[in-house]
């Protein structure tokens, strides 16, 4: 018998038929012999409803109240979920975040969970109850009701899961699993049975927003299983673990193009120690999020530093790096939109040194320039021209052969791992 | 430095601009040096909203989710209300009912408050908030979300003014006023500026939906004056208290016609002690509920019991007096639907014994057939017939001389006790 979270989107959720299809799902759970807990967000849009209702009152919505008014919307799904489950005929009970004891700080809007009391939930499961909690909300000490903000429910889930010791958290989603690259880009993408933590990190840093990189984390820490699957297609969907069978030789689990960055590059910056980190700091005071950071080694006591940012933020950026040429003594600024960061994300890599010379031999012999390379453990990411980010995502993904084995349609019709 | 609460109802507080409304008469008040507590009902049709999402799911929703479901609805309109005055430029807190400790017993969806802490809204004020509470919603001592039922937000105004001994609770309603007679029957009904607990709760009872009983009943028990005013149109409203100036020489307040009721008389019924107690514990185990009750001294050993019922319960109320005809040993079963009950509602009528006197000549004048007649301390009841109720209003409505005065339209438009 084991202890499953399930954990819900919006999508899932999204009116009557869909909750039922839910319901269903968590029984079928049941069923096995295992005890269930789901989590569950919004109802599709409640939550930008709610938004607009709030804007439609007052620009700037005060955060105390606007956690009050969105934690609303949570309270409708799980009611509904409990009576779909009941109407199966099996028991249920629902509840919101302060009920069940998931305690966070006081930061409304983006409350970091700081304990959860499992009491109410564990009683629950011990009457033979399937307990449905309410995602993305939780209360402080004095009962302020708080939201976890973005990935939230995601986050409810692994930390429930966490701290119920739980045997795993199946998150379900729109897709069926985690991709070599993504199906849109690459028709020959295959879904992959397994991939570690790590590689799960780097991909959610790169776009893939399968996972929220806030719940990969929780998951690490309390080295919970997470399965990411289909709500409306069974399936085994992808297994996000510590490690998996054949770990060693997967040298590259995935391709990822983050088509949303711009590059910004302080031209001579003067050699001295301090100066990377007085640029890093006022965009971090201005909260510009930076991606990529690249200096080389400099020539005649100067150096250029480049560094990537969402190109939602790059007039802001470009702005700082401008004031920071006279204050630090700099020659000049230069920036570039339109550009795309190509990933291979791998937790083989390490001890592969060819990784990187073949993801640049590829690249070459498709004509593709490179702008700006950076790597860490398990990843090697790319800049290039944005036009050619569909042509590279093939011939790399071409190159690692991580294209979809005859076998792989079987696999799937087998339905899932339980 | 007064204690007020406000209440406003859903259709009050039904968009963006209503909400915006509402904060200006919360806001008017605290610039009078009150202090001031808003109880708020869900926005407009919400709750039936919130209803027909759970029907969608199942026929028959367990009461405990049901109850998780519709207190979301007060959740969202506290939310954007303290958001509203706080963008006023005035502070604001708002609470669910959970949250600012009204606790009741474990009767989902129909559950009685049975404490209020208010510790939280005392400390609120004491910082010189508008404290903002869901109505409709409470919690069980160990946290499970109730809500009160029918007329909830009313009691839940009234019982927070109790709690807190405010000097008034205003409940802000689509009227702007309790009126001699509905307007909509007798067009020169007048507004009354004043009237007793005793009469408003006749009233209530003679389908007079201005404010619902339980909420009389309890501003009765506690000694809370009660206000009675328009949310949209300024005026003074009425007072519904202990006692007013000048209520010794009203004899009569209001008229009312109760056009739901049909008529349901058992013959022959055997005159034993006991036998009504019988019949009427049978209704009240079906859950029928029965208005008027009237039994003639009898002849020969047997009576006729007459009561009304509300007609959608007409069917099962003649099948239980059917039964009960053998039972009980009566000899027949006679109903009739399509009536309406007339009533005279005054707090002096009891030292005044030609009230009914004067009543019944004008009905007599408009050659209307009494069927039924029926007293309590303050007020007078006949059965008449349902084509007949607009004529009966307005004879007797003029026979008391309950017509505006020429006064009147001057002291509306002086404007409200403050």
């Amino acid at each position: 018998m084991a202890l499953i979270v399930q954990k819900f989107g919006g999508s899932s959720v999204r009116d009557a038929e869909r909750i039922q299809s839910v319901a269903k799902l968590a029984t079928d759970r049941f069923d096995l012999g295992d005890r269930v807990v789901v989590v569950v967000s919004a109802m599709g849009k409640t939550t930008d409803r709610l938004v607009q209702m709030a804007h439609e009152i007052t620009p700037d919505p005060p955060a105390r109240e606007f956690d009050m008014l969105l934690a609303s919307g949570e309270q409708v799904s799980i009611a509904l979920l409990a009576m779909a489950i009941q109407a199966r005929g099996y028991q249920a009970i629902s509840f919101t975040g302060p009920q069940v004891g998931i305690e966070t700080d006081r930061s409304h809007g983006r409350a970091r969970i700081v304990h959860i009391n499992d009491t109410r939930i564990r009683a629950a499961l011990g009457e033979g109850k399937i307990a449905i909690v309410a995602g993305f909300q939780g209360a402080t000490a004095d009962q302020e009701i708080t939201t976890l903000g973005r990935g939230g429910s995601d986050t409810t889930g692994v930390a429930l899961a966490a701290a119920l010791r739980a045997d795993r958290c199946d998150i379900y989603t729109d897709v069926d699993g985690v991709y070599t690259a993504d199906p849109r880009d690459v028709p020959d993408a295959r879904r992959l049975d397994a991939i570690t933590y790590e590689e799960m990190l780097e991909l959610a840093s790169r776009g893939v927003k399968v996972l929220h990189r806030r719940s990969v984390e929780l998951a690490v820490n309390y080295n919970i299983p997470v399965r990411v699957l289909s709500s409306f297609e069974p399936g085994p969907g992808t297994l996000v673990v510590k490690g998996y069978e054949g770990m060693e030789n997967a040298i590259v689990s995935g391709v990822t193009a983050n088509r949303t960055e711009s590059k910004i590059t302080i031209i001579g910056v003067p050699d001295r120690p301090g100066i990377a980190a007085a640029i890093f700091s006022a965009l971090g005071e201005a909260e510009v999020s930076v991606d990529m950071i690249v200096q080389n080694t400099g020539l005649e006591g100067r150096t250029d530093i480049s560094f990537t940012v969402d190109h939602e933020e790059h007039a802001r950026g470009r702005a700082i790096a401008e004031r920071l040429v006279g204050e630090i003594g700099a020659l000049d600024v230069q920036s570039q939109e339109g550009i795309a960061k190509l990933s291979v994300v791998g937790i083989g890599m390490k001890s592969h040194s060819g990784v990187a010379a073949k993801m640049f031999a590829a690249l070459a012999r498709e004509g593709i320039s490179i702008d700006m390379i950076s790597t860490s453990e398990i990843s090697i990411s790319c800049l290039i021209a944005l036009d050619s980010a569909e042509r590279a995502l093939r011939a790399v993904h071409a190159e690692f052969g991580l294209a979809a084995p005859a076998t792989a349609a079987v696999k799937t019709a087998q339905g899932g791992l339980s």
